[in-house]
C-alpha cells in the first residue's frame, strides 16, 4: 500500500498544510494567517478537521501521520519553544496536540531541519549523505546531515549556523550578541550592508530598500548594490567555508528568498568559498541551488519526517 | 573470550604502541623516534615483528586488530595523507601495510578523533552521545561525535574546528589562510599573544618563552602573562562557543599540553564560553579536562578505533 502523510509549514505570518504522497505530489492544500489564531488550539482544531476530511477521499494508503516545521521547533518535546515571531508564546506542544486529536504519529522539527529533510528526499539532496541546508531569508536557517541523518544533538536545537559569530564584535543581532553570520548573511544583512555603503559615500538612505529592491538596483547598474551584493557572498562564502570543517559535507545547498538573486549571489559566493577553504576541503563541495520550490518545499520538508520513517 | 586490540599513536617526534584490553587496561609499550624511519615500511615491519611477538602471551583472546591515530590520518583510505610534521611524505596506506602484513583488521583515523574515541570508551566521555573533543597542543585539534559516532563527513577529514576562522584577516596559519582559532587558541597562540602584549607594551621580547614558560609565570603574577592566559581562555571560549551552534553537544572535553595549566585556563574559559553561547544552549554544555593521562589517552584512542566495534 501506498504511503501518505500531512506536512506543515509554521511561520509568522502563514502557516501552511498539505498531504503528500511517496512521490513527492502535494495532493490536498490549504493555508491560514497565523495571526487569525491567538491560541495555538483554535488553529489545530481547524487542522484536524481538514486532515480527517481530506483522509477518506484516500482509503487504500497507510497514513504515517503529521510532520510539522516551525520555528524554534524541537523534535525531542514536539513543541515549538519560545518562537520569538510567533503569536503563541512559551512552548506550544503541538505534535502532542495533533497525536491526541488524530490518534497518528506526529513529529515536529524546526522549518529550515525539515527543509532539508525534504530537500533529501525530492530535491538537491537526493542521495547524499553529507550536505548542510541553509535557508537565506530574514534570518539564516540551517540544517545539518551526517551521514543521511539530521543532526539534532543534545537538545534538539543543533544546527543554528545563523548565530555563529562571525565577526567577534559585530553588528548586532535579534539573539542580544554580536555579529551573528545572520546579521551579515540573509536579507536583513543586506539590507544593512547597503545602507552602510550608501552612508559610507554620504548617499542619502533609502529607507525601503528591502533585499528585491536592492536586487533590482544591482541588475540595473546600481554601483552601491552590486558592492552590497558581493560583500554579502564575499561573508557568506566565508562562514560557509568555515561550516565544512566540522561535518566535511559533499555539499551546500542554498534555499529561500535571497537565492531568487541568482547568480549575482551564487557565483561571488562560490568564489568566496573556495578561497576561503582549508586545502583538505578545496575543489570538493559543491554549492548549489534547492531544486524544489519554496512554497512547496516546506510542506515536502515537513511531511518528509515521516515519509523518511 | 576477552577482546584485545593494539593501539598506535603516531607524532611527528614520538611513535607509542600498546596492547588495550577491553578494560582500557595497557598491557605492554614499546616507542620509538618517528625520526629514525626514513621510509615507513621499515618502522612497520619492527611494529609488526612486536605485534605478533607478543601476541603469543595473549593465547585465549580475540584479537581485533591494530588501530592507528595519526596526523592528516584518513579513516576512508586508512591513509596517512601529506600529514606536514611527518618524515613520510606524500599518501601513506598504514592500515593497509598492517592488515597485509598480520591479516588482522586495521583501522586508522587522525589523532583527534582517535583520542575522541578513547575519551568516550574509557574516560570523561562515557556514556555521553554529543560531545566536542578539542586537543590543544601545538596546533587545535578537534574530534565530533554526534550520536554517540565520530563524524567523519564525506571525505574523512571533518572535525577541523583548528581551521575555523576565528577572525577575519587575522593572524597568518600554517595552512596559509588568515585567523584560524589554532592561531590564537593553541601553546602556539599563547606564545604568540604574550609576544604581542610585550611588544605593546614596549617590553623587551624573550624568544624562549614557550606555553610551560609563561604558565610559569602566571602563576607567579607575572601581568602579561596573565593576560595572555586570559585573552587565550576568551577567544577559545568564543570558538567553543560557536561550535556548539552545529552539532549541540551535552560536553566539551578539553585535552592535550596546554590544559596541564588548570584552571588558570579552564576558569576563564568557561566564562567566555558561557557569555558566548546563544540562548537556547545557555547553562547547558558542560566543559571539562580529559579524565585520561596524555601517553595514554593516544593509544587507548587509537585501541579504541577497533574495540568499539
Amino acid at each position: 500500500m501506498k504511503k501518505l502523510a500531512v506536512g506543515i509549514d509554521i511561520g509568522g505570518t502563514n502557516i501552511l498544510l498539505g498531504f503528500v504522497n511517496e512521490k513527492g505530489e502535494i495532493l490536498d492544500r490549504i493555508s491560514w494567517k497565523t495571526a487569525s489564531f491567538a491560541l495555538a488550539e483554535e488553529w489545530v482544531t481547524l487542522a484536524c478537521d481538514f486532515i480527517l476530511e481530506k483522509l477518506h477521499k484516500y482509503p487504500n494508503v497507510i497514513f504515517r501521520g503529521v510532520g510539522i516545521g516551525a520555528p524554534n521547533g524541537n523534535v525531542y518535546s514536539g513543541s515549538i519553544e519560545h518562537a520569538p515571531n510567533m503569536p503563541w508564546k512559551g512552548t506550544v506542544p503541538l505534535a502532542q496536540m495533533f497525536e491526541s486529536r488524530l490518534s497518528s504519529k506526529s513529529v515536529l522539527t524546526n522549518d529550515a531541519n525539515a527543509a532539508a529533510l525534504g530537500e533529501m528526499l525530492f530535491g538537491a539532496a537526493k542521495n547524499c549523505r553529507h550536505f548542510i541546508y541553509i535557508t537565506l531569508g530574514t534570518g539564516l536557517g540551517s540544517g545539518i546531515v551526517v551521514d543521511g541523518k539530521l543532526v539534532y544533538g543534545s537538545d534538539g536545537f543543533a544546527g543554528e549556523i545563523g548565530h555563529v559569530v562571525l565577526f567577534p564584535n559585530g553588528r548586532p543581532c535579534g539573539c542580544g550578541r554580536n555579529g551573528c553570520v545572520e546579521t551579515y548573511c540573509s536579507a536583513t544583512g543586506l539590507k544593512t550592508t547597503y545602507a552602510e555603503i550608501r552612508q559610507k559615500k554620504n548617499l542619502p538612505p533609502i529607507p525601503h530598500a528591502d533585499a528585491k529592491y536592492i536586487y533590482q538596483l544591482a541588475v540595473n547598474g546600481d554601483k552601491e548594490a552590486i558592492q552590497a551584493f558581493e560583500l554579502t557572498a564575499d561573508w557568506l562564502g566565508l562562514a560557509l567555508a568555515n561550516s565544512v570543517a566540522y561535518t566535511s559535507p559533499e555539499k551546500i545547498i542554498l534555499f529561500g528568498g535571497l537565492t531568487q538573486a541568482g547568480d549575482l549571489l551564487l557565483n561571488p559566493v562560490k568564489l568566496s568559498f573556495e578561497k576561503n577553504l582549508l586545502h583538505n576541503y578545496k575543489n570538493k563541495v559543491t554549492i548549489t541551488s534547492s531544486s524544489l520550490t519554496e512554497c512547496d518545499a516546506a510542506i515536502l520538508g515537513a511531511a518528509s519526517l515521516l515519509l523518511s520513517m
